[in-house]
Formats: C-alpha cells, structure tokens, sequence
C-alpha cells in the first residue's frame, strides 16, 4: 500500500505557559519549524482568543502544521501533515517540542490516502480523468 | 478523562475528480460545512497546485477544517478539528461526502488534549498561572 499523505498528531503536555499564549512567538517557532524540516512556507493565518489560547496554521507546499494551544493547561495540539519525500515531518516536532518546553509529548504517525498500486508523488495529469 | 479538542480524520475516495480541483468550489464548500455546523469562520486560506490538486484551511473560533486533494486519484484528505461543545463536526463531514460525491468513506474521531479532571470548555484565567 502506498501513501499521498502522512500526517502526525502530536499531544505536547506541561509546556510552557508563557510561550503558548504568545501568539507572534508561536508563529515565528512553528515557521521556523517548518523552513528547518526545508518545507516551503506558502501563507499563514493566527489568531488569539480571549482570554487565552492561540490557534494558527502554517500552509506550506507539502501541506500544513497546525496548532491550537491551551495556555492554563500548558496543552497545544499540533498536526503536521506532509505529502512527498522530501521533507522530515518530525523535524517539525523535535523543534516544537524544545520552543514549546514539553515535558511530557505523546505523537502518533498516520499515513493518509492509502492505495494498493504504487502513485507518484507529483502526479502526471492523466488525460480526460479530471 | 475530559477532552480539550475532538478531531474527525476523514479519506474522501472515490470523489467527484472535477470538483476536487476547483479551489474556489471547495472553499464555498467548506465555508458552507462550517457555517452549517454553526461554526464561527475567522479566516481562510486557499491554494493550488500545478498540475492539480487544492491545500486549503478554514479557521474556525472552534478551531479548524483542513482539506488537501488529489483530483487525479479522486482523492481528499480532510481533518475537522472542533473544541467545545456548540458545533457538530460531523455536520461538516456529512456536508462535504454528498458534495465531494465521495462513493467510499472512512471517518475516525479522536480525542484531544485528555485530562483527569473535568475542564471548562471555555477555561477561566487561573491567577498568576498564565
């Protein structure tokens, strides 16, 4: 069975309070995550809540992190889903994991789109099927 | 154990190969998905690929919907990620099946950020904490 996707779910607990509600820090770590895993940062959206949290995601070619933190839990939920092979999705979250101060992290690693026949990564057009 | 988040991961095979490429579709489709779950939209963010394929987010005040398609395998891979209990996602999931035209679903709900006690969906700032 071959791949498009492969997607981890990451649970980092007893983080740093501080830098979860720090919407602008959380950004520049998740951006930075993602240009050190080589994946290419296409746009970005975040957002605060009152009276804390921050939600945000990172749209890059090979697909999206996403985060929604929980600063009075010290709790944030990312996904990182990638597509193709060139870039390490757990690049992303080793680098979160240290911003973050996670003293307690629990990551799961699905794989999205399963087909029996071996598909191209970047696939060719095939005539008059879309 | 009390949840933070609940996350539906849903494959879409088997789609409308047509709509899967039509990022403005797909946005109307997914802002619609939203609206009629009551979610409140924030944000979006659309993008496509050459030669096919559409990568979009919507950012929700209960968190966010995430789609990313493979129109040459009739394939989409969407994530609906809901906190809080006024919204149903699988509103959403029902919504995008009958538009996608999707003939072979498979859906799996997750719980998020588990913890022993009961927590505020809505967390009162805890003094001196954040």
């Amino acid at each position: 069975m071959q791949a498009l996707g492969r997607q981890i779910l990451v649970e980092f607990y007893d983080c740093d309070r501080e830098v979860l509600n720090n919407e602008a820090l959380i950004r520049e770590i998740l951006i930075e995550g993602a240009r050190r895993s080589r994946a290419t940062v296409i746009t970005d959206t975040f957002h605060s809540f009152s009276p804390h949290g921050v939600s945000g995601v990172v749209v890059i070619a090979e697909s999206h992190v996403a985060i929604h933190t929980w600063p009075e839990h010290g709790y944030a939920a990312v996904d990182i889903f990638t597509c193709g092979e060139t870039i390490d999705p757990w690049v992303i979250q080793k680098y979160l994991e240290e911003r973050f101060r996670a003293r307690n992290v629990s990551s799961m690693e699905l794989k999205r789109g399963l087909f029996p026949e071996r598909v191209p990564h970047k696939p060719v057009l095939e005539e008059a099927s879309v």
